[in-house]
């Protein structure tokens, strides 16, 4: 097993069988010892933080295969902290693909000149490029294509499968009285077939989520949850 | 006539038959006296850059007439430096539609780690939103729509009339020896039937031009071009 990438909050290795081990960190992304997922930089280490990740993306990830919705999930080993994949090819240099329910965060930021703090947004996707030297700058469907990162075909797979994850998400969040403002997702192609797959993870770390009009952080949502 | 509206380059009057008189000043737009299509700021004034402006719009808002490309232009006086125009409505606070032939300014800031600068684009085209406060974010069809600024058919109008038009001035500067790498767009809704047209201006301060690789400031290309 061979270590081949070492991310923000995960570490990949490569197995024998073609597979990939993500071990998951305890670290999160933020500024300043501020939980925000959206920063690029890591923001606070939290003990038992990838423990608790994986066990929430191990709990959707499960929920999405009865679903029949394709990710790169094969199996969880939680005391391990880590997560068998299947082999995924990212789209350009990665990209995030983030699905919005309530307008906060850089969303507002952007449109605050037509978006209130908080108005519902009805599962609005958008796309933004992993590129921490440009802020991770928002990309149209239409660039993505003409720079060869995916094609128009593809954006409209990814565009309704994030809106499908997003709302399975928000229904699980439903259940226990949770109200989900916004998530990212990233994707990948995997197999002969290039099919578009959910990767990575879904964990507190990379949605906002609400009780009572109350933010909650992603290790207490992960505790509140499972 | 009565002054309704001041801009950063044009003074806009409501005349009492409906219409509008636009008059064209010397000022343009950039930062720290040079000058830059994509500022927010007066940069610089120039003697007669309101006149050569108006000029080069009365070419290409001509043009564009005898090739029924829809614009709000009536006439022109060039002495008195205005242009009368029908009343448009803009698209929710403003909208800004740049049209790019080759990847330079704000496309290469964003996405310059996949496009090398200069590197052709095919009438590419990208909305952003007039908000200074925001530095004119860029947003798409999908939050267009969304935020009630524009439909999915008024965009697709939208897209077509751009790359239609940048392909009119492209080809008239070829003609001068003169490069197009990009230009930015003003559209309204005009009459009862709110037909999308061209509004604002087509002048140096809207383009980047080049000839023979060096870039050609907007009064100077003026200057060559008629």
């Amino acid at each position: 097993m061979k270590l081949t990438y070492t991310g923000k909050t995960k570490d990949v290795y490569a197995l024998e069988d073609g597979n990939y081990l993500l071990k998951f960190k305890d670290d999160v992304t933020g500024v300043d010892g501020v939980f925000d997922p959206g920063a690029n930089t890591v923001g606070l280490t939290m003990e038992g933080a990838g423990r608790a990740g994986l066990k929430l993306t191990k709990f959707f990830f499960e929920i999405l295969k009865e679903k029949g919705i394709p990710t790169h999930y094969i199996d969880a080993d939680i005391e391990q902290a880590t997560m068998t994949v299947k082999p995924a090819e990212v789209f350009g240099k990665g990209l995030e693909v983030i699905c919005r329910y309530r307008a906060v965060g850089s969303f507002l930021r952007r449109y605050g000149l037509y978006a209130e703090e908080g108005q519902p947004l009805d599962a609005f996707v958008e796309v933004t490029l992993k590129d921490d030297d440009r802020q991770d700058p928002p990309i149209s469907e239409d660039a993505l294509d003409m720079l060869g990162i995916l094609t128009k075909d593809e954006y409209q797979v990814l565009k309704a499968l994030t809106q499908q994850i997003g709302n399975v998400v928000k229904d699980e969040l439903t259940k226990k009285g949770i109200e989900l403002y916004d998530i990212k997702f990233e994707f990948g192609r995997v197999g002969d077939d290039k099919q578009i797959v959910l990767i990575d993870e879904i964990s507190g770390g990379n949605m906002r989520a609400y009780k009572d009009g109350e933010y909650i952080e992603p290790l207490e949502l992960e505790k509140m949850f499972l």
